[in-house]
């Protein structure tokens, strides 16, 4: 049986995975592919750590450029991490003609073009199916599965983390804070948490589907993003009330040629299947233009799930070597051709929708009038209002629910609202997403 | 740039889906591809019945067999359906060295070794995305998306008919009756609803996500099936009631070297992702040992849904032929050795699960006691009880849910309880999945 060496570059938590799994799937990989793939060998910086696979010494490496000089090696495995030399390490690969899987999402989100354009002059494709919602194969469905279709629309939950601390806030009637505690707890958020609860991995994650999904090179600073650290759990409470969840959603969509690209926390409708994605698993919806509505899940990260997605790619580069073949046509970034419609990004504040606002008031008279006229001035007007009792008898918070109203309007209204004397905190704004099913 | 014509058998309603496909969304697929799909002909037996897509006179052929002959042509899609003839017009065409792309569920799920054969020996590829599931790209996610897993458990919403039925019996109150009328009157159900309502259609695709899963080829007559057409309106309130959804499934799971394959209703917790799947849509969950449970949503019919998944196939295929390249190793049916694990088919006796029972019964003392006896001298233990009060006094159904049982004492028990006296009607059994999350 032909086979295929690897080498791996980052033994931690995903590289193990990658090691567990070439161990314990070795005939499935060889009876789908009809070839074998072998380990060359495994480089990392330290070999004293306790881990949780083991590996023989002979295939231990102290630099990953042991394997990229390699010649039998064919295909690297990047899973060192978003740390310094290693789009150096990658770009250097590609240029000695190795094909490269990685699931480094910052380093693509930021340098996607200039790695690619490296990989396209030198003939190497590097797959990232590993680098957006973990298992889910969603960069492979919007490649190939989806390929006929325009896509008009991607509403992502892609950082677990984050699903996790909504649904416990939601679930067991955590304050945000809690929940958090909770999630560093059990591994699922970091001591420093703030790429996650801030939405910047979730933004990232949204630039790579920009690619696939739109063939659109988008800045990470052109992405809109908020994160989850300013919600509250009377925030979950209400919108469970009026029929919705909240999750933090990556959305990208596009309409007469213009595209919004947002990463925020998001009322969504109870009844949606992304509502019903629970604890740390992602899911993606798509809508094309063909297919319709769309949704995968799955889990967005851990040792097995990524790695599955790893060697899913593996399998698909082995099968092109196998074949004598060098890169494929469809490259994996999706697109022959970048931005074939021509679309523009959509500035935030052209963004028109339904709007959640809850504000912290004085519990005295006219309180809500102020409000609806500042919001009346602002041409927006109000779907719904809950004012809550709240023991003290001195605060209340005012929740409302807009009719479609435009971001700028929104803001402007906020601004002033949240001048009031009234109006004890700033004003919480969370969009809402209405066509999801 | 580069084009590679294709040539379509059958114009009716995902045929025509494609045409529309081809014109609308050209330019997505020549940015995609970095080449174009020109369409040589379109072959239909019938050209004055009215169509909803127009299609100009030059394009029209009377027989699939001149386009076949074509030389220009190199993909043949066939979208005729399952009629006398395409089996063998399919079979030519590989022969003659055209990859097909078909959506044949029926032919594939009966003759897939013998076709699979033909193509591989004339080193063509038959591509059949369409077949299971619509414009979920189930297939493709299973051969690669998932490709590095062994696959653990397969459970498919792959009936759209189904699903709108039981959707309308649970939601809206109706009988079977009355939610087949509906769906006949919507254009979900056919005439002759048989071959849905019977799981039919549903153990043709799972025949097909069997091979694609798990590498087996099974004969249809093998897999267990069981249709909706028996369900009441009482089943789907009582199973709500007791937390659960009545879905039809076509589940395919493996253990211990055994594997069950099976269509039927079967109750699943409410809080679960395949629960949530209303209407005509499709979704199939997929375990797999190392990604974990993931789910794909999406419309499982339609002209336009399938006609993506159709395009989805002809994409790859160019890719392949403008790349020069004949057809794939990693074959399309996904498995270069077939039955890699040896597994042996579970016969439906050794099933092991909870059960629903549902009796009519004589409104008299002693019948749950009696019921109950027969249970327990066939190992069965119950763990709940429904019994309902009903107006006429005379008769009463009588839910039980077990714990875990063997099929084969459950059908033993479900004879006897129905010759007693007091039982008025068949016992209505539905199995119960409990693993889905």
């Amino acid at each position: 049986m032909k086979e295929v060496k690897v080498g791996l570059i980052g033994f931690g938590t995903v590289g193990q995975g990658v090691v567990k799994l070439l161990r314990q799937n070795q005939k499935d990989i060889e009876a789908r592919l009809g070839g074998r793939i072998a380990l060359a060998g495994v480089a990392d910086k330290d070999w004293r750590r306790p881990r949780q696979v083991a590996l023989d010494k002979k295939f231990r490496r102290a630099d990953g450029y042991q394997l990229i000089a390699d010649p039998e090696v064919k295909i690297i495995i990047e899973l060192v991490g978003n740390f310094p030399g290693v789009k150096e390490m990658i770009i250097d690969a590609l240029r000695a003609g190795k094909m490269v899987v990685t699931a480094n999402k910052a380093l693509l989100a930021k340098y996607g073009d200039e790695i690619f354009a490296v990989a396209k002059k030198s003939g190497a494709d590097i797959y990232f199916g590993a680098s957006v919602a973990g298992g889910i194969p969603i960069l492979r469905v919007l490649r190939e599965g989806l390929a006929a279709n325009r896509i008009q629309a991607i509403y992502g939950i892609v950082n677990g983390t984050c699903n996790y601390i909504l649904t416990r806030m939601q679930e067991a009637d955590l304050e945000y804070a809690e929940a958090l505690k909770e999630a560093q707890a059990r591994g699922y958020a970091e001591a420093n948490p703030e790429a996650d609860v801030e939405g910047i991995d979730a933004s990232h994650k949204l630039a790579i589907l920009l690619r696939l999904g739109f063939g659109m090179s988008v800045p990470i600073e052109k992405i809109f993003r908020k994160g989850i650290s300013r919600l509250s759990h009377l925030d979950l409470q209400a919108a469970s009330e009026l029929g919705y969840r909240i999750k933090l959603l990556a959305v990208a969509r596009e309409s007469e040629g213009r595209l919004e690209a947002r990463v925020h926390p998001t009322l969504i409708p109870e009844s949606s299947m992304l509502a019903n994605v629970r604890g740390v698993y992602n899911a993606v919806y798509v809508r094309g233009n063909f297919v319709g509505p769309t949704l995968f899940y799955g889990q967005g990260a851990g040792m097995e799930a990524t790695a599955s997605a790893v060697m899913s790619d593996v399998m698909e580069l082995a099968r092109n070597i196998l074949q004598g073949r060098r890169a494929g046509r469809l490259r994996p970034e999706g697109y022959a051709a970048l931005n074939p419609h021509g679309l523009r990004l959509e500035p935030m504040d052209d963004l028109v929708g339904p709007y959640y606002l809850r504000a912290w008031v004085k519990d005295q008279p006219g309180v809500l009038a102020k409000i609806a006229g500042i919001l009346g001035k602002h041409m927006i007007s109000i779907n719904s209002v809950i004012q809550r009792e709240v023991r003290d008898g001195k605060s209340v918070p005012i929740i409302i629910i807009t009719h479609q109203a435009l971001e700028a309007n929104i803001q402007k209204a906020v601004r002033e609202i949240n001048r009031l004397k009234v109006v004890l905190n700033p004003v919480q704004l969370i969009r809402i997403a209405t066509e999801l099913e």
